[in-house]
């Protein structure tokens, strides 16, 4: 674990889906090699890259270089970055972009960015032709542990987050952990909320093991590439057991429900929340229900929100800057949001941390009641 | 086979695609018991209905009746008739409408209409919430024998039809054949072209019956019933073996590749050519190429396009009407078509009546010769 970031440290993790099994490289350079890595998996000649403002000034030209390097044509898309991309106009541009540059089913729709191009990008692959190949290159953290795994795809709409999408796997996904240095602090912060999750669903030990290390992944080498194996091997193992989210992979949604709603409270204005930011209060929040349910002790709730603010996240609906649209309208954020069967409101709860668990029955009211107090 | 159209003539195809499996129910006055055989099927109690503005004043409030006596809230958007529909706006009204209604994962999108209405229906079904259930209910003959099965939906681009849309097998079939008969004879006799075509597939006893027995199918009755099941099944087996076309399911392209450039070279403008009479043409093309080939007698596209012709279809490429564009650009347009694999082109042939197979060898340059002469 002491040697230098380097391909003996590189890490990969097979995700069993049958005819749609891939693999996930980890790795600092990864970008460099993928061509290579590209070649040894697929057998289209051509890629569409879709990136976007940010990213594309530091990695297009890298990937290009790659890609040309081992006989792959390529083409790319540079879109806005941020939240918005992820609408129909975003996707309408994306899919021309792969259209025009003739990608055929085996060929290659190839994102490169944070989860705003991966939700995107893999939608315009899993549309056009009815689905062509997919490649996924996380350059935020979050990409990296949690969007670029899973074969969720989706953009926004007025009605809410993600409420169009297909589910469309990867055929490859290469994550560069040396990236991740260009990542804004709080960009990785935001991102590290979702490492913390991977622990908080079943695995307090992972959870302890951030609590000493969590430095150590902030600052790359060896425990940042361990971090991201071990979260998209949880991931990985929660969607091998439940592809299209009919059960267990509720549970990927710990502290969503809350975070989505705030979300959509701030306007998915990322000068006040980003996704992640949201989750992290979201996971404070959905322990200290579960305490007032009497499910968990409050104490696991103080931990969480401990770790979480020791990095710099957010813990509390009050540290959003800004004022708050009234209580009643983040139950309706809520009650819109994907996760509802019938009326019901399905909750990721937990009876202490590692030990989560999908309730799909807890009352409205209850909710709106906590929510009230907890302003 | 006598009896008057009534329940005892209704006919059941079930499709077994295992999770997927779904029923297609045939009878006269189906609209009127939609209520009750969805209720039969399904759990949700909530209905999105998109249909055309041609639809709308002949069958909505009768599909709306029925679905409300049997307990189902349902909401409607009519758009307007026509190819153009297909399209990224129709997309984003569809699906708008869609989660105003709040359908959730077990509640209904319902296609009432052609197949316009139905392959744009099917997509937002397919991509709202990741996909909910769908019901086609089929209004055309097209659509009722050929596009409400199998699961392909779709809307068209600038580089060529379909070229978006998922798989998204419906959840329900109900064809009301009764309401046939408001379809213009034009209509009904470009989807008869799809009902010869399971024929020339790989039926020719069925081509023959319908030799025979075609005028009865277009006044209505048992015959009609029949034609339309039979075609259902074809379809119904196909779709069995190779949901996902990567293999057989190509023999259903079937005239299709020329009758895709046709429809590209006219602009999907339909007061020139409808889909079912590309088909016509591209069919008749179809067996006159593999005549060429020396694969066929030219014997079986003289009976072909005899057939076609007695019942008032086009069977060659100067009965369109207005000018064409160059050749070169049919080619393109053939290129562009989702049929291709690695540059080369696929074709579906035969060998006589019946006996058609997936070529995917076809040098472009024969089809380009076969093409300038055949104008
Ligand atoms: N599909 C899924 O399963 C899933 C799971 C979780 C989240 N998501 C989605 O992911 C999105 C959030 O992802 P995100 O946090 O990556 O957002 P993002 O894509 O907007 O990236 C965050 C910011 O970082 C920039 N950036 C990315 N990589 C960089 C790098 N290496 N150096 C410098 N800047 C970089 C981006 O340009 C952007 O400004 C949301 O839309 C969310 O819904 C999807
Ligand atoms: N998904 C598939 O597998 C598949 C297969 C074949 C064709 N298609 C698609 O289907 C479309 C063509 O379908 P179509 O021919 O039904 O076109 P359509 O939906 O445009 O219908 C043809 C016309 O008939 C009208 N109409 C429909 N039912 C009527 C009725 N009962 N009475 C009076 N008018 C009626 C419509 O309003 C329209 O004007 C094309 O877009 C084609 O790409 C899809
Ligand atoms: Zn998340
Ligand atoms: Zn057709």
């Amino acid at each position: 674990m002491n040697a230098p970031a380097s391909r003996a440290d590189d890490r990969l993790v097979h995700v069993p889906l049958g005819e749609r099994a891939y693999d996930i490289l980890i790795g600092s350079g990864m970008i460099g090699r993928a061509g290579v890595e590209i070649n040894a998996r697929l057998r289209g000649r051509r890629a569409a890259i879709i990136t976007d403002e940010h990213v594309e000034p530091l990695y297009l030209a890298q990937l290009m270089d790659s890609l040309q390097t081992d006989g792959i044509e390529a083409v790319s898309l540079t879109l806005p970055a941020g939240e918005k991309t992820k609408s129909m106009d975003g996707l309408a541009a994306a899919t021309d972009t792969v259209l025009a540059a003739r990608i055929e089913r085996n060929d290659a729709v190839i994102a490169l960015g944070g989860g705003v191009v991966g939700d995107l990008a893999g939608f315009a692959a899993g549309i056009v032709r009815r689905g062509v190949r997919f490649i996924q290159i996380p350059t935020s953290l979050l990409a990296q542990v949690d969007s670029s795994v899973g074969g969720k795809t989706g953009i926004n709409t007025r009605h809410g987050k993600n409420l169009l999408g297909v589910f469309h796997q990867p055929d490859l996904v290469l994550a560069d952990t040396a990236v991740l240095d260009s990542l804004s602090p709080r960009e990785f912060r935001a991102g590290y909320a979702e490492v913390v999750k991977y622990g908080l669903i079943d695995k307090p030990y992972f959870f302890r093991w951030l609590e000493n290390n969590w430095k150590k992944v902030f600052e790359g080498g060896p425990e940042r590439i361990e971090a991201i194996a071990i979260s998209c091997q949880a991931k990985a193992d929660v969607v091998v057991e439940d592809e299209r989210e009919t059960g267990r992979r509720a549970l990927l949604n710990l502290g969503h429900t809350f975070g989505h709603a705030l979300e959509a409270a701030t306007e998915y204005d990322s000068s006040r929340l980003v996704h992640g930011e949201g989750v992290a209060i979201g996971m404070v929040l959905a322990h200290q229900f579960s305490a007032r349910l009497n499910l968990a002790s409050p104490d696991d709730a103080q931990r969480v929100a401990a770790h979480l603010s020791e990095v710099g996240l957010p813990t509390k609906i009050s540290d959003i800057e800004g004022s708050l649209p009234p209580t009643q309208m983040l139950m309706d954020a809520i009650a819109q949001d994907k996760k509802v069967k019938s009326g019901k409101l399905t909750f990721i709860l937990t009876r202490g941390i590692g030990q989560s668990f999908v309730a799909d029955d807890v009352p409205a009211s209850e909710v709106l009641r906590f929510l009230e107090e907890m302003r």
